[in-house]
C-alpha cells in the first residue's frame, strides 16, 4: 500500500437524491490519526463536443439552478445506472440537440472535482451529425445553437461559456486545428 | 427575466461539513411546473500551473479518498472565507508545493460540475518560482514532484493525470506552446 493511502473506518450516508449521494466517512490517515472526508458520489457524465456540417460547435443555452445563471455549454448528462458512457454519449447528443451522429470517438476522461466527488466525466467528439429527435427530461429546458470556433473562444474570455468540460471543449479544438 | 429561469420556492438545509453544505431547494420550473434540485454549494477553489527554473510543470502526488486512489493535480487548494482568489493562489501554491512566486497571473475561471454544484475554480500561471517553505494542513499528505511537459501529457493519456484542472492546465500548456 502506499504511504499515501487513507482508509475507511466507518462510513455514514447523509443523503440519497436524483444526482447526488452524500456520505461521511471517518478515515485513518497516513500518520494514524483519524479525519473526515466528505464524498458526493456521482454517477458520471458525458459531454459531446459536436462539430456541424458548417464546421460550427454545438451548444446548448441551460440555466444552471447551482449557479443561478444561464450559461452555455456543450451537450452533457448524468450516466444512467449500468450505461456505456459510449451509448449515454450517443442518447444525450440527441436528446438535447436533436443531432443522431455517424461516428462518436471519446478523446478524454477526467474527474471533475476530486477533492470532494468521484464524478468522472467522459467527453467525447463527432463530425458526423444526422437529424434525430430532440427529447427534453420534463425538468430539462435548453436552447441549441451553433456557434464558430473564434466565437467560442470569445464566448470563454466573457465567460458565457464558463464550466470546465466546455471551457476544456473549445480548447481541444484551438489545440486540434493548430496540429493540423 | 430570461425563459430558462428557475425559481427557488423552498430550500432545504441537509448538511453543511468542511468542504461541502448540500441543499434542496423546490424550484418552479420554466413551464409553472415544480421540480427539486440538489445544489453542493462550495467555497471556491484555486489551482497553480507553476513552472521552474528548468521548464519543469510542478505536479502533486496525492491520494484522493472520494476516488479510493493516487493521482497526481497541480498544485490546488480551497478559498477561505472572504479570501481574494489571488492571495488564495499565492498561498496554497507555497503551502503544498514550498514554492513562491514573484508573479501570478490569472489565465481561467470555470465551474468544476455546474449540474449540481456552484464550485467555481481559479486558474493561475506562474513561471517566476523562488523558495519557499511547504507547510501542510494537518489532513494533508502529498508529495511534489516536477515533469517536462512531454511527460506530462503521457500522464494525461495513462491516467496518472486525471482531473479537469490539471488536465485542462497541460492542454493550456501545449497551446501556449504552439502559439509561441
Amino acid at each position: 500500500m502506499d504511504r499515501l493511502t487513507e482508509l475507511k473506518k466507518e462510513s455514514k450516508d447523509i443523503f440519497k437524491g436524483k444526482v447526488v449521494h452524500l456520505v461521511i466517512d471517518k478515515v485513518v490517515l497516513p500518520n494514524g490519526e483519524e479525519s473526515t472526508r466528505e464524498v458526493v458520489k456521482h454517477p458520471g457524465a458525458v459531454a459531446v463536443i459536436a462539430i456541424n456540417k458548417e464546421g460550427k460547435i454545438l451548444l446548448v443555452r441551460q440555466y444552471r439552478y447551482a449557479l443561478g445563471k444561464i450559461i452555455y455549454e456543450i451537450p452533457a448528462g448524468k450516466l444512467e445506472p449500468g450505461e456505456d458512457p459510449n451509448d449515454s454519449a450517443l442518447r444525450e447528443l440527441e436528446e438535447e440537440t436533436g443531432y443522431r451522429c455517424e461516428k462518436i470517438e471519446p478523446i478524454a476522461s477526467f474527474y471533475s472535482s476530486p477533492g470532494f466527488s468521484d464524478e468522472l466525466l467522459h467527453i467525447y467528439y463527432t463530425d458526423t451529425l444526422v437529424q434525430g429527435r430532440q427529447h427534453l427530461d420534463n425538468d430539462e429546458f435548453l436552447e441549441v445553437c451553433a456557434v464558430d470556433l473564434e466565437e467560442a473562444v470569445r464566448m470563454v474570455q466573457d465567460h458565457r461559456i464558463a464550466d470546465a468540460k466546455s471551457v476544456y471543449a473549445i480548447q481541444y479544438l484551438q489545440l486540434t486545428l493548430k496540429n493540423r
